[in-house]
């Protein structure tokens, strides 16, 4: 749908762009009476209003990039928010914003009143055709962040997840392992299911027995919890589905004396900052953070420029970072 | 200075503040041509209008606070930020930006044109009195954690970081250490100088020798860069100024098959959620970053309400927490 213009409150009101905006700025005294509610009335039929406020705060020399992500302490949406503001030209501001759910879709309108220039969106759209209209009409571009479906509405980013998950696998196997288990979250995001899929997969393929599959909370506290119920298994390694899990399972082994990778390997996924820096140093599914902070950044500036452009699809590679939490066995 | 309110224009026109309001809102249909004109021409000697489009976007039944931060990674200001959002009330939403010294101001201006009803500031600010003229115009209550000096416009947060350096200090002279290092970062905030005095200050009180005092990076990559000139010196204690550089000294000692803290008592300063997952958990300085959060949240909501109450100081303590990274010796 077509966005209302001046020009459109003009034709319709049978008068100038330029009497439309001086009547509409307030700055009427030289106009009849006839004209001002010509001009009124036209704006109410078209409804040009509502938007007044966004158009007047848009436009400046900064462009402004509201961004809504569901955590700003998982390392995970740090780096990549720190990427965006390394990464960011001079004209450009970014706000960031939490949100859940259920907020996004009232949280995305108050950015849309506040003015931003465009979106980047980091949290599981809901129902994505009613926020592409939404947006659409109000001329805000967009660009989705490790969504888990592709409707082809706007730019996407994604990282192969299934490609990560398998290569936990592939390095465990290759050490010799047999036993393994996976250590993931109660609540799975649509990105860490494909990531357990890609493991899953990968070890039917070669035929070994189901890894074993442990629930906790998604957070270094959950990961030391676990260690009890992974330790009482037959577990030899375990893939945790994030890197703040694996430092829990460490701390919790160490807790109870044990180490790894002696007592068991640990591979964990993203490499956050602090992965390298553990002792053992975590060896952990690399995602390309800082290269979808960036890219994020360049689409939403390119979509600012050319709205009408064709909705891009990136999908980055995740790479596997041998360290010292994991070790053969025979 | 008092803000122009409606009130004033519809005094100055000699109208009821309903008429002011009906012209002002495009409905002047049923007015006269001299009474809108009069409206307008006190609008315009009294300067009502620049602040429209935020005085519009603001005082809608959802509460918007702006927070400017220096940095979205650092885990000081990021646990600062998830403890506001975890506190935050359901009517109440949170803009984060970062901020450079240089920017403050315009970051400032655009939040308050976008219609924050509150600021929460939380890096140095190289004018007070300019900023404290500026938001008081318009309006917007601010509160302003961790600046070095209180310069009693607003209300403000700071922890006792003297006392911080002091309690780094004691614990490693009780522990028998007479050889102790400083590891600073190149660019010390206000904060920082202070616990470095307060930590030098302890040391003179008790008669030793002068802190070594190293410089590097203020990250992770700095500490396990400045282990080398550690190793050189005869310290056998180091105290670093953050946690992120005393895991990055635990890092580089380990690099060099030395450990912590057989080779080196280290104690850092913040207690940010990794210090008491590192293997061995690490000796800190506890800042309640927690507490700054949720007290800034709910200082932003009382100034909000009563924006003439009296500017509040509030110091919060930091307190020591003893794990595994220091030990006795003779």
């Amino acid at each position: 749908m077509k966005k209302v213009s001046i020009k459109d409150v003009a034709h319709e009101a049978g008068v100038s762009v330029t009497t439309v905006s001086h009547i509409l700025n307030h700055n009427e005294k030289r106009f009849s009476k006839e004209t001002i509610t010509k001009v009124l009335n036209a704006k109410e039929t078209l409804g040009y209003f509502p938007n007044k406020n966004a158009q007047q705060l848009r436009g400046s020399k900064i462009k402004l990039i509201g961004v809504l992500l569901p955590s700003l302490t998982n390392p995970f949406f740090s780096t990549i928010m720190q990427s965006m503001d390394q990464n960011k030209p001079d004209d450009v501001d970014l706000f960031f914003l939490t949100t859940t759910g259920k907020e996004l879709e009232s949280n995305i309108k108050q950015l849309v009143e506040r003015g931003m220039d465009g979106l980047i969106i980091g949290r599981l759209i809901e129902n994505p055709e009613a926020l592409d209209t939404y947006l659409k009409k109000r001329n805000v571009p967009y660009v989705v962040l490790d969504q888990s479906e592709d409707h082809g509405f706007t730019d996407i980013i994604r990282t192969d997840e299934e490609a990560g998950g398998q290569l936990a696998a592939e390095h465990l196997i290759r050490l010799g392992h047999r036993s393994l288990a996976i250590i993931a979250p109660h609540q799975m995001m649509a990105n860490m299911k494909d990531r357990v899929q890609g493991f899953i997969t990968y070890c039917r393929a070669h035929h070994l027995s189901e890894p074993l599959f442990m629930q906790t909370e998604l957070s270094k506290a959950g990961g030391a919890s676990i260690v009890p119920a992974i330790l009482e298994s037959n577990a030899t390694a375990v893939f945790a589905i994030n890197d703040e899990m694996a430092i829990g399972i460490m701390r919790g082994l160490a807790d109870r004396g044990l180490s790894v990778p002696a007592d068991l390997s640990v591979v964990g996924y993203d490499d956050i900052d602090f992965a390298s820096y553990m002792i053992p140093s975590l060896t952990t599914v690399a995602q390309p953070m800082e290269d979808i902070g960036a890219l994020a950044l360049t689409l939403i500036m390119k979509k600012i420029q050319s709205p009408d452009s064709n909705p891009e699809k990136v999908e980055l590679p995740n790479k596997l970072v041998i360290r010292e939490t994991t070790r053969q066995v025979n």
